[in-house]
Order: structure tokens, then sequence, then C-alpha cells
């Protein structure tokens, strides 16, 4: 146990320094060095900015879009963020009129977090403040007029960890902690999906601010055998419990064992159709497979979300590309979430990367942004701090432009699902061509 | 006709302002405002190059992947870029070194163009002149060591344009005539794939330089109703034909009205097993089907071209995001090759805009550039000139990528093979989830 875990003897501000704490087990001193704290800058767009403002102007039209507009939101909301220390940002995507269809504007939340609470606190009291944070920014949110909201992945998971972060102690981590292959105390965490406490208390949050919540958290399937998933929950804006997506692509890589907590989704590919729009889950490590994506759109989905936990090192450059990749290919709006922090587990745990065992998993990025079906986006949340982001959206926008590229009438599903249907015997022979 | 097209009265560099043509039919003057040029810059690069040193490190990390380094070309090169007017960009992906398979080092050079004769010029002579350049380039390509060399989308075809371009008058471009509807004389370029005189040209040089090309055309198929397909032929470094494949996409957008000139193609999704590696080509818009992607890497494919045509206003913030996306999902490289320049056709055309009759077909943006499996990307042509991209790859690391993310294990294609053999019944109901 680390409970002298946030009385640094010499604190130091300066990012990319080893950082120390003190575990009450024998009183010695704990050196982390955090190198990948190095790289650790506000943002893209913070750096893009540092740009004369004609060549970032331009610079920007190529690499995220012109579609995209300032959202005025009340000051309210923004002194509110302050008191809670955390940033909002918000855009707008922009849609045309139409002649026989009204608008359907929406406005999407997505908060990315750390944990609120210092990891010795007993469970219950975690929960509670874990709780809090989630109530805060909801509340912000709904300053904000926020329809919809998503958390990140696992978002109501939280438990033993040191925080490593050098600055903004305020804020701290929840711990990502599939690392450690360490099934207690992680797994106590698992909740029903409809009867637990984090859907219980987002329920009335739901009903209190008339807002669609997601809610992805560790699921316990008691009634099938104790079972885990890793599962996203959908609760209406009356506060009812919709229904749930499980997980559908769960990843063996690098510090991510998952595998060793739960298995592939068994709920197909659902989207819910709420007051707000066609909405659904693309868990995390499933924004890879470009299928999954695929199933959601070919269900209807108007908005998939895609609540994350990934590092710096892992998949930094993967980050911007793939949400929004799949946000054009699908004609749907996409919301990608990543939580943000460093984060030191008690006990040393190896990455199978030929580097030493270590306590670091190390930095998620956040960079939570929101991706139109034309392929423009918003700016994205900080890298370092806690946020929240708001996007005001016309969901007619997904219909204009399937019709403007079409790309589900020049999709020629019927030859892929013959190609599948060869690919997947043990016997398929590829199409080569040798001379 | 316009044959004074290139004796503008009063020359003017300074990119975005209007250009002045002079016809012969009535001896008017045309001005064609640009206003897309205002746009035109070297490349994101270059302006990237304008951040901090640091900031521009940390900016490349996350935008481009690290992976990339210096690739040395004798000096003979630049000096044979610089005599034929275009540019050289190279660069070298990173791979590990295995006990027991040998590293598989390959070069690719990706060329992109515009055409190299004034379009009054007889077609034969501009056959003989675009062909010249096409020389030039691959001998180039082959003093840099290049293996697999790849032009652009239908490099070879060619005929009546106005160069619009205010600056580098030397170097012009080839038309995408396809936003015009016209056949004649477009259509009296296509060729058959394997006796064509592109073809049997680009033979000659492939057994000359002991290199595989890969030669995107428009295709005559005379023994089956002179039907026209867009098709990208592979010949082989001994020169020998390998064979074809066709368009599996064809789009429907904008100024792209290909399928007025020919349909979906029939030829599957082959790879082409070369001594260098195992080849496809997914011609440019089928970048936007995940699916076309896919089955080239179930086939096999450790290098899947992308010879586009492809115009800023239309598709330049998803240039970046596509191929690269797909080089990820599906563990292989990809080489995206777009045209460069603004076209301006004799006669004027509309684009479904809500916008006037026009000539411009508005400005095909270059930026071509090469991704590896693992997300790291080589910097992009320029936006505006010819250029060639030599870029050293070890083929190894597919299989390394594909080993360390596991996408291929946990694709669930059992799954998504169902789902499709669902989808595609004119009855299915789609997976929703109401109250």
């Amino acid at each position: 146990m680390y409970n002298k875990a946030y009385q640094r003897r010499e604190p130091q501000l300066k990012v990319g320094l080893s950082c120390r704490f003190f575990s009450t087990d024998d009183d010695k001193e704990i050196t982390c060095t955090m190198s990948n704290l190095m790289e650790e800058f506000e943002s893209v767009e913070a750096l893009l900015k540092k740009l004369p403002p004609d060549d970032y102007k331009k610079l920007k039209n190529v690499l995220f879009g012109t579609e995209t507009y300032e959202l005025p939101l009340s000051e309210n909301v923004s002194k509110m963020a302050e008191n809670y220390n955390f940033d909002v940002l918000s855009c707008k995507f922009s849609c045309e009129k139409e002649e026989l269809r009204p608008p359907r504007i929406v406005r999407v939340g997505i908060f990315q977090n750390k944990i609120p609470m210092c990891p010795e606190t007993p469970i219950v009291k975690q929960r509670e403040a874990v709780h809090r944070m989630a109530k805060d920014a909801i509340r912000t949110a709904a300053a904000g007029g926020v329809n919809i909201f998503c958390f990140q992945e696992t978002w109501s998971k939280f438990s033993y960890m040191i925080e490593a972060r050098l600055f903004e102690q305020k804020c701290r981590d929840m711990p990502f902690a599939f690392c450690t292959k360490e099934k207690l105390p992680w797994t106590e965490y698992a909740e029903n999906a409809k009867h637990g406490p984090s859907t219980l208390f987002l329920s009335e949050l739901a009903k209190m601010y008339n807002m669609v919540i997601v809610s992805n958290i560790l699921e316990r399937d008691e009634t099938h055998g104790d079972t885990i998933w890793n599962a996203a929950v959908f609760i209406d804006n009356h506060g009812d419990y919709l229904g749930k997506h499980r997980k559908n692509h769960i990843p063996r890589v690098g510090d991510f064992n998952e595998s060793s907590y739960y298995f592939e989704g068994n709920t197909g590919h659902p989207v819910f159709d709420t007051e707000f729009g066609k909405i659904a889950a693309n868990i995390c490590y499933g924004r890879h497979h470009p299928l999954n994506w695929m199933m959601f759109a070919l269900n209807g989905a108007e908005i998939v979300f895609n609540p994350s936990a990934t590092i710096g090192d892992l998949s930094e450059p993967l980050w911007g590309i793939e949400a929004r990749c799949n946000a054009i290919a699908n004609g749907y709006f996409t919301c990608a979430i990543n939580r943000v922090g460093t984060e030191i587990f008690p006990r040393e745990f190896c990455s199978g990367d030929k580097k030493p065992a270590h306590r670091n998993f190390g930095h998620f990025y956040g960079s939570s942004y929101v991706t139109a079906p034309n392929g423009s986006r918003s700016p994205g949340l900080s890298r370092v701090r806690n946020g929240l982001l708001i996007a005001e959206l016309d969901l007619n926008l997904c219909r204009q432009v399937r019709d403007k590229w079409g790309f589900r009438m020049t999709q020629r599903l019927e030859m892929y699902s013959q190609c599948l249907n060869k690919a997947i015997q043990p016997d398929f022979v590829p199409q080569v061509i040798r001379k």
C-alpha cells in the first residue's frame, strides 16, 4: 500500500523528471522515471496554433476538414467546469437545410477523466467520489444543453493505484488494471448492467437532466455463471435502462491483457433508437475492426461512440485516424473518448516488450474528439487534463453525406458476403496470381 | 480549341489570381478564376516545419507516427529528378531483425504527375511525350534502387485540356475527363491491358530495370463487346504481363461521373506474387470501402497500391486518413498516389453542386504517401508538383505487426460472414432496440 503517495517531498512541476512516492509497507522511497512524460504536450491543436494564422488555417482545413463552427455556450458552463477543474470545448458541425425534413439538432457531450480520490480511500467512499465527479460532469453538460452523454471506457471502475502525474494534483486517474493480470481486487468492481450501482446512479441523473447516458462498465452477469464482460449500458432520457452492448473485440496487445478478464461480446451490434437519434457503442479495441463499425451502420446508427482507454506508445498516431476513417466510411458521427493520465500500479508487471518489469502503464493521452460523416472533426480535448467536449450535430447530415458519396450503394455487399463465406473456410485458397 | 493557352499576356506568378487564356475559335479571352488556388500551399510537411523543431517533432510523432528514417539516395537521383523537373522524396521504415527469416527489403517508387505536352499536340505525339516522361521517372526510380514502381490512376490517358497552373509551366496535367460525360475523344485512349501500347512500352522498361511496374489504365476489352474498364496492369521484373485488376467500386460523386464510362470490376481481389513481395491495387474510390482493402489482406497482400485521382474540395481532408487507416487495419503497407494540377476543359460541364457550369475540375492535390502496417507514414509529396517518392520497406514488418496487434485473429470473420449474409437480404431487419 502506498498511502503516502501524495506526500511528495520535493514537489517538481517540471514535466519529464522522475517522480518519488513512499510506500507504507516499508516506507522505502519509490522512484518512477517517466520518460514518456517528456512528450506530454497540451494537444495537437495547441501546437498547431503556434503557426502563423494563415498557415494554421490551411493546415487545419487539410488535417481536420473545414466544416466545424464555434458553438457558444453560456458563461455558466465554463464557470462550472472551472469550479470542477476540467476543460470544456465546444463546436458545431454544418449541415444543409432540407425542405421536407426539419433539422434534427442534437448535442453530444463526451467526458474524459481521471479518478477523483486518493487510492487508499475505502472502496465505498471511492465510489461515492467517482460518482460525484460524474455528477459534476453531467450537470455541466446539462447546462451546455447536452442531449446524449458518454463516458470513456470502464469509467466507473476505480481502485488501488498511485498517481504519477507531476502536475494538477487535484485530479487523479482511475486505473486500467488489466495490465496486472491480477483478479482481485479489480474484479470486485464488476457490476450488474441493469441493476448495478453505476446504472442506478446514472438513471437518476438521466431523468433529472432529460439526457441519454452511455455508460461503459465492467459488467458482472450473475445469472450466467458470474461471467464478466466489458459492456456499454444505454440509459434513456427518462432514466430507463434500454439495454447493453458487450465489447466485440478483445485485445491481447502490450499491457492490454483484457482477454484474461472477459471474452468477446455476444450481443451483436445493437443500435439504440432514442429520442435524440440512433446511437451505438464500438468499445475501444473494436475501433480497429472495420466490420464492427460497418455493422452498426447496417443497423442504422447515426452516432457511434467509441469509449476507449489507450496509451501513447501503443496507439497515439492511430488515434486520430480510425474513428475518423470509419465515420467517413459509414456515414455517421463518431465520438472517440480516451482516458487521461499516467497510471502506476502497486506491483510490477511486464509488458512483453523486452523491457524490465515496471509499474507504469504509460500515458493515457485523452484527445477525445468527434467526427462528422463528411470527415470533418472537432478539436481534440487535452492530452493531459479532464475535459468535456460538447458538439452540436444535425443528424440530417448522415443521409446527406450518404447521398453525396454513395458508399452504401456502391458497397457491393453481396460480393463481399460471398467473399467472406469462402474466406472463413479452413481450406480457403487466397486469390493469388503467380507466373 | 485553345491553342494560345500558353501565351498568357500578363504572366502572374502569384497564386490565387485569375488566369487568362485565349481561344482560337473566336480569339476571345477566357478568364478562369481559381479560388481554390488560394489554398495551394506546398505540402502539409512544409507548413509543419515552420514550427519550432521541438514542437514539430512532437506533432510529427502524433500525426505521422515515429517509425520512419532517412533513406540516403545517390546524388545521381536528385540530379536526374532536377533535370526532369520533378521532386524526389525518400524514407525508410523500421523493422525488427528476426532470427529465422532474413529481412525482405523492398524499395517502392510511387510517381505523381501532370501531362508533359501541350494539349493541341497530335495524339500520337502526346503519347510519345507522356511515355517519355514515364521513362524519365522510371529511370530515376531505377537509379534510386526501386523494385516496384506504381503510377497514379489512368496515368497513360491524355488529351485536350488547358493548363491552368500559374507557375511551373514546364510540366502540365493530363486530364481526368470523366467530369465531361463526353465519350469521344476520351474513350479513344482506352487500350488493351495485355497488348496495349502502355503495357508494351512498360514491359521493356520493367525488363531493362528489373522492376515490377503497376500501371493503371483505361482498359478496352475488345473480345467482350468493346467494354471499357478502369484497370491496374501488373508487369513483372522480367517484363512479363502478370495480369490485371479491375476497379471494384465506381464513384458517382461530384465531377467523378465514372459510371458513365465503365462498370464495377469483375476480377475479384487478386494479389500478385512477385519476386519483391505480394502486391495488389485498390483503385481510387475503392479506398473508401473497408471490405475492398480487407479482401486484399485475406488474399495475402503485403503492399497495396492506391492509384488515385482526387481533388481538394471533395476529398483532401480524407486523403491522409483512409489509406493509412486501412494499412493499420489490414497489416500491410499502403501506397496512396494522387495526381497533381488543376485541369480546365475546353467545354463547360456542371458538377451537381448548385454552382454554375464551369471548365475547372478543381485542384488535384498530389500529396502521395506510403504507410506502414504500424500506422507510421512517409512524408507526402508536394501538393503542386510532379514527384517521385521512394520508400524502403522490410516486408517482415507485416507479420510482426499482425503478431503484435492480433487484428486478424480477433477479427471474428465467422460472425461477420453471418451478419453480411443477413444484411444483404432485401427484408433484412436491422438490430434496433427501442423501449
